[in-house]
């Protein structure tokens, strides 16, 4: 269901011939009666065409509908590139009765080459043609590229109690699992939903990703901005598999206002937070060649972006994530991370715990390592940096020959 | 030769049972007249015991002997692990009838286990034993941990011309190759030789290594502090195999004057940097696991703090290490990581080459990717930031699965 779970939005993903077999273009057009939309963009200083477009024209907390291709990033592509961009959103303009500066493109695939125009076009047509209240999940295996499955996630606000997304764990980005069915239909009830691709450069300020996140309750654009930049930064921006930071980065969300609902600010925050970390954690799970998910929970920081610098220089750790992938509890190498950092911390106080077990306490040798079982498929790493009271997980991979081949191999 | 080289040094490499086979335990020794001595410590905040005392040590000036030790890092091992070092020196110090507060320690090895102290000190007394002005080739066996080769150089100074050793390119860091031999004797001539080791955790601010250097110019402390500092900021802080900053990284620098050879600074900081430059090829050239030794050259940069940022930046991209050791001319990469820093560059102007192939021109598409060759050992990138007239060049390896195979099987 994804981005079509909310009322007020249609759908479709169509084979463009952009690769070479599958889907590869995808379109989502917001129905409304609301047409308020707030973005996220990677805090790369290259940036592709589609996000020097969008930041364009998301500006105004406006937008009616989104193009999203696989197959080509077009990016460092020039003033050529910036072109096919432009040309693409008047075209699906043109087509849909809609005005260009209302029209996203997101683009993902191979940097440096340009983008096959025509072929583009056409999907566009087909899909333009082919939209419907259905059609979230085509679009969200449309914009797949090294992913190995299509991540979707729906939540439901406005009813009493928890939403409709059971948290089955207490992690900052909960386990993936199926989303919970849309129940729609409260007085003031509202649904969250999104799709979101992403396998590789994972990083921090954004992973290599493109999601989209559509919701029909009704909400101002600059309340739409400030729960998207809340949630993101709390669930996207805490993932790090490989460090590297994509040219390409972009989350939107668009609210169509079609439930009639209008939710407090602070509970509709929590539910887009709650897709965020839905789709982060599926993101992360599908991480290229990785065997293991590793959540580094830093604890006693002094302040909350010290946990993250600790979480991040520990998470970006190629010895680390290696040590992890060979189930060596080798905390001296965790350390050593924490070490290059500039967090506020006494050496001699650092304690670190591998599935549980404080393997190093006051900075030294604390219980046998052997007895730290890394055999599980997630490993948590937790450091208590005994500066204060402030706490972060990031979210990294393991290390493995697999993720070496599979960017030996591919071009991205 | 290497720390023998110079006149006025005895040294010994033996096997104390620190580790399971082979050398462990080194002694160098100064034997004048006079004792100058410099060292530059790894800046990583969790610092392992020897660090620590070395520091105090060193602190004066004057340095007599080091004792050196594989097989354990004594890293992370509370005020135990400083007793343990203060221990080997005391112990040293009595063997040679000198003060302990001029015997630096260096420990290399697993991180958070305490040291075999009383094999240490049998090592001590069987190097004492055995200290000859040959015993060189020895001592730098014995500090080898996964280290595949042996690390020696040795220049010559104070000759007419360049120095002794051949530079047979015009990176930074020179190739690799056999040490040019010892003349010595000229009048003024003088000789700076040295020995290293260290293969993985190689990072900027020192890579994962223990480097003594001696020479037997007659230079002030302060002097050699300053060549030093000057030398291996161009050369080890400029290697970057996988963005890890270990624990125990020192580089001592000691003057015996025992040629009488007064050399102008100048002179004798291009030959110290011509040694370390020399000894930092080796390191790169031993690298764990890697396939391929790169080279990032970043030209037209505002500054050489930002030539240096850029650089490292790539260096330390896992995508781009992936792409050159699948021989992918992947520059969207590399502009997707010079993307990430703050260094003073328009994204439109970036220009790539790969080994002499400008496959990026004014931030996009320039010769097809086709025509670069990457088959070669030693791959350069060429960086144009087309933001001044500043460069420098930073030292990498790839990414391969033997770096994930031996980093996951190696406590380290």
């Amino acid at each position: 269901m994804s981005v079509t779970a909310a009322k007020g939005f249609r759908a479709a993903g169509v084979a463009a011939g952009i690769k070479d077999a599958g889907l590869d273009v995808a379109l989502i057009v917001n129905d409304g009666p609301t047409k308020a939309a707030a973005a996220v963009f990677t805090r790369n200083r290259v940036k592709a065409a589609p996000v020097l477009w969008s930041q364009q024209v998301v500006n105004d907390g406006r937008l009616d509908a989104v193009v999203l291709n696989s197959g080509g990033a077009n990016a460092c592509t020039g003033a050529e590139g910036f072109r096919d961009t432009h040309a693409t959103a008047e075209h699906a303009a043109a087509t849909l009765g809609i005005s260009a500066a209302d029209v996203a493109i997101c683009s993902t695939g191979l940097i440096g080459v340009r983008l096959r125009l025509e072929a583009l076009r056409g999907g566009v047509d087909k899909a333009a043609a082919s939209l419907s209240a259905a059609g979230g999940d085509d679009a969200a295996v449309a914009i797949l590229t090294t992913d190995t499955v299509p991540k979707q996630a729906v939540a439901v606000g406005g009813t009493s109690g928890p939403s409709g997304r059971q948290r089955d764990d207490d992690r900052a980005i909960p386990a993936s699992g199926p989303a919970a069915q849309t129940t729609g239909g409260e007085v003031g009830g509202y649904t969250v939903g999104g799709m979101a691709k992403g396998a590789g450069m994972l990083a921090p300020a954004l992973a290599t990703m493109l999601v989209v996140l559509t919701t029909d309750a009704e909400v101002p654009a600059a309340d739409l901005d400030r729960a998207l930049r809340s949630a993101t930064r709390r669930t996207f921006d805490r993932l790090d598999s490989d460090g590297c930071l994509s040219t390409n980065d972009t989350v939107l969300l668009l609210a169509s206002g079609a439930s009639g609902a209008r939710p407090p600010y602070d509970e509709f925050a929590r539910v887009v937070e709650e897709v965020c970390a839905d789709l982060a954690a599926q993101l992360l799970s599908d991480a290229e060649g990785a065997s293991k998910t590793i959540a580094i929970e830093v604890s006693r920081a002094a302040t909350e972006a010290d946990a993250v610098t600790v979480g991040r220089a520990i998470a970006r750790n190629s010895l680390v994530k290696c040590a992890i992938h060979g189930e060596d509890p080798n905390w001296g190498r965790i350390l050593a991370a924490i070490g290059t950092t500039d967090a506020a911390f006494e050496p001699e106080r650092l304690a670190v715990a591998v599935n549980g077990v404080w393997v190093c306490r006051d900075g030294g040798i604390g219980e046998p390592r052997e007895l730290a079982d890394m055999s599980t498929r997630h490993v948590t790493i937790t450091v208590d940096l005994a500066a204060g009271d402030a706490t972060a997980t990031v979210h990294t991979t393991d290390l493995t020959a697999a993720y070496v081949h599979e960017n030996s191999a591919y071009s991205s």
